[in-house]
């Protein structure tokens, strides 16, 4: 991009407490993650911004091959017959689908529907090639796009067209397939606190939330620095619904005829959006380490003067072989630099001049808090090191506080519309009678939904129903959604 | 799978001297790369299959990222209006795109095509960002699936859906731009050679059989087992024609308004068929050690005996730092897990008895050639990797030689159709004279098509046309086509 237009990024940049909307997609442009085309409700993914997407497949693939799964690759497209076959679910995406109806120049007799989830194809796969519990189990995974027709859009949160794994296993017993469903959840949570720095609630949804399909729905949610909350990741465990709509039967070790039980699980690219809500700024982005496509930059000051580039090469290639570097030697100023590389959201910044090399030191300069540090040069390696970790726990921490102080016990929904409206929008914890009913007033007096039923608060329930008043069954926390 | 059903597997492959079509899809359905699924024409892509794919794109990706490439993500979608820009483009792609017609329950006005192929995506975007010469070039690359309705498909070679890679860059100079399709050819050969074992012609198409819209198209074409020839990868230079049809222009150094030149290239998972049919044999698969999912697999003999298991398993933990190891303790027999791994495909087998661990030994099998090898059990790591380099240039070596038994120069239509009829199908090099006339007219009286025009065997062409008898001005190399 030509250096003019550079220049004016940092004024084009909407401060997120005048409108946290324009914000995030001023970020996502300027920050060149994303860029509009002529397909409605679709993007392009730009490199900076598919190089954080590659970062999240290559960690997430590998907890997943440790855990014994393995990837495959379904076709795209789904005939209709095939997605009428599991009743609940094809009332859940039918009105949500692109139908392809000619292939070249000949119409299609049964149309096809670009896939929004691929469970049926899964199924129809595992009636074809499991008969014997010897079979069992399939742990399957594919990383693949999904078409869902939406009509509001925005980058990463919501689009026609997304990115996502999808995992679909298939097990001997109930007890199995639940573990899986919760081992997967448990995977997504400690990959989203420990990679990405969100913290998030790990819960079970509702019945009137569940997946078009599912016995259980699981998710995992996060809050947003807007206090919105945003479903960032899914686990659903299906029974043997599906095996029985779609005629999955094996013969068990008791040498019966049974139906096995199955799970999907999913994320998305929406991750990139969670990163962008939960720990950018009014500079731009700020990305934790693990999944920042350039980890540290290397700024040099006065970099004309002897001695200086070739100072900061040298460093650049000692760090090359454990870090992500890059070593900006171009001739724009340092502070088009500083300004660049912070709303890129590059954790740590390297700066270092004819003093420092005098001194045997360079600056770190720590992205989300601006904390500089004066290391010894030969430190360098660990310095980062600990400069990396230090900006990694500090994300997290900031993220856990925001959603600490935006979550609201309550007990009438008077006094969830008081908390709202002093404290504004944040998680509310509320306990719930289990009746839709309820679930449904809470949401049209208060404005907020019931996100999930936090894993860990659902034992020894005591207390009555904030809406009705009646004994409560669950602990609820409710938000309202992105 | 049931070992009823695995003990069967051997009696169920057709020799491939008997039928080699049915002989390439019995080897893609018992190998377990790919199962048939409702959707006509698509298939799905086991582990197994897609394992092998994953190490292809993993190789591929390093090569591309070490030459300064970039990933993105473009929509799977190209409204009909887009598609229609580039005049030759759209002529070429129209009749075998899906097209969807329909999201959700609303009707589109503007078509929607699922890429065949993303040229038209790819230039709104640069068209959208490419304003200076600073900004360029754009070295992209994509790793998706695309869409082309063919009538007749088979498993990899031709399908309705197929996986690929599509690198899209865009240049200062007409210079640079060839320079890139070159280099981007000399990857994939190096590619093909090295890390498939499979040699590779480079050469150029002829005008008929370019790409469309593109001023050349460079190929490289492979021999199969069979005598037919494979196109394994092409790379096209567009020269400014696709610029000028979506309006990219860009201020130069001279600060003038200018045209930049394009590019295009890619490899698909063709490349797996292209694989099995050059190294495969009547036992099933063989794969080169680069992309093997399994490079080694242990089978300990008489495992009930004591120490075997254990010896077997310590092995596997010593070599898996750096190899890709399969351990087999099943219950199977040794000779039903031979017959298994060698339909697989892995390179070498390794055996470990009581007998052979009492004398400190272990013998490792090569799959490609049946050689047996007895190492001791202390040089293991080295005999290891010197047995999977031994087989790749094994493999090589077998393949370019059938490639050069099946090659014959000829000098006359009579002399191609006597040497296709005593020698069977195979490549011909032939001299040309450029006319279209002459080479559909070859085509017509000996069925083999040009493939391309060898890039080594451009300069100084003596001779006549193998047709018309006329000055020749190319030296073609000729075949039947997958």
């Amino acid at each position: 991009m030509a250096n003019k237009e550079k220049n004016g990024l940092l004024d084009e940049i909407t401060p997120m407490d005048v409108d946290f909307a324009k914000w995030y997609t001023d970020i996502c442009k300027k920050a060149e993650l994303v860029e509009y085309t002529s397909v409605k409700g679709c993007m392009v993914i730009r490199p900076y911004g598919y190089a954080i997407w590659e970062h999240i497949q290559r960690l997430l693939d590998g907890y997943f091959k440790q855990t014994g799964h393995e990837n495959v690759c379904m076709p795209m497209f789904i005939p209709e017959s095939l997605l009428q076959k599991e009743k609940d679910h094809v009332a859940g995406f039918a009105p949500e689908v692109a139908w392809v109806t000619h292939g070249g120049s000949e119409k299609l007799e049964d149309r096809l529907c670009v896939r929004p989830t691929s469970e049926t194809l899964f199924c129809e796969h595992y009636a074809n090639i499991v008969h014997s519990y010897r079979d069992l189990p399939k742990l399957y995974n594919q990383w693949v796009s999904v078409v869902r027709w939406e009509k509001t859009t925005r980058p990463f949160l919501r689009s026609r067209e997304f990115l996502w794994q999808e995992g679909h296993t298939i097990h001997e017993s109930a007890a199995e397939a639940i573990a899986e469903t919760e081992q997967m959840l448990n995977i997504y949570a400690s990959f989203c606190e420990n990679d990405l720095a969100i913290p998030v609630v790990k819960g079970k949804k509702t019945e009137s939330d569940k997946f078009a399909g599912a016995e259980a729905t699981y998710a995992i949610e996060a809050l947003m620095h807007d206090g919105k909350a945003l479903q960032a990741g899914t686990s659903h465990y299906f029974g043997d619904g599906f095996a029985r709509a779609f005629d999955i039967l094996y013969t068990s070790r008791e040498n019966k005829k049974e139906y096995p039980f199955q799970t999907s699980w999913g994320v998305t690219t929406r991750l990139i959006g969670a990163i962008i809500m939960t720990h950018g700024d009014n500079k731009g982005l700020v990305l934790p380490p693990n999944v920042a496509p350039i980890q540290a930059v290397i700024v040099p000051i006065a970099q004309h003067k002897a001695g200086v580039l070739e100072k900061a090469g040298e460093l650049a290639e000692k760090l090359r072989p454990s870090f992500r570097i890059k070593m900006d030697d171009s001739d724009n100023s340092p502070g088009w630099k500083f300004a660049e590389y912070e709303m890129k959201g590059v954790p740590v910044r390297i700066e270092i001049g004819p003093r420092d090399i005098e001194n045997g030191v360079c600056v770190l300069v720590l992205r989300h808090n601006g904390e500089k540090r004066i290391v010894k040069t030969e430190d360098l390696e660990t310095e980062l090191q600990k400069a990396l970790t230090d900006v990694n726990a500090g994300l997290y921490q900031r993220a856990l506080e925001n959603r600490e102080k935006r979550t609201y016990t309550c007990l009438t929904t008077d006094e969830i519309n008081k908390a709202l409206e002093e404290n504004g929008p944040g998680f509310v914890r509320a306990l719930w009678c289990g009746d839709e009913a309820c679930e449904d007033k809470v949401k049209e007096l208060t404005g907020v939904g019931s996100r999930c039923m936090p894993l860990d608060e659902q034992e020894n329930v005591e207390g009555v129903c904030v809406c009705c008043g009646k004994k409560a069954k669950h602990t609820v926390l409710w938000g309202i959604a992105y």
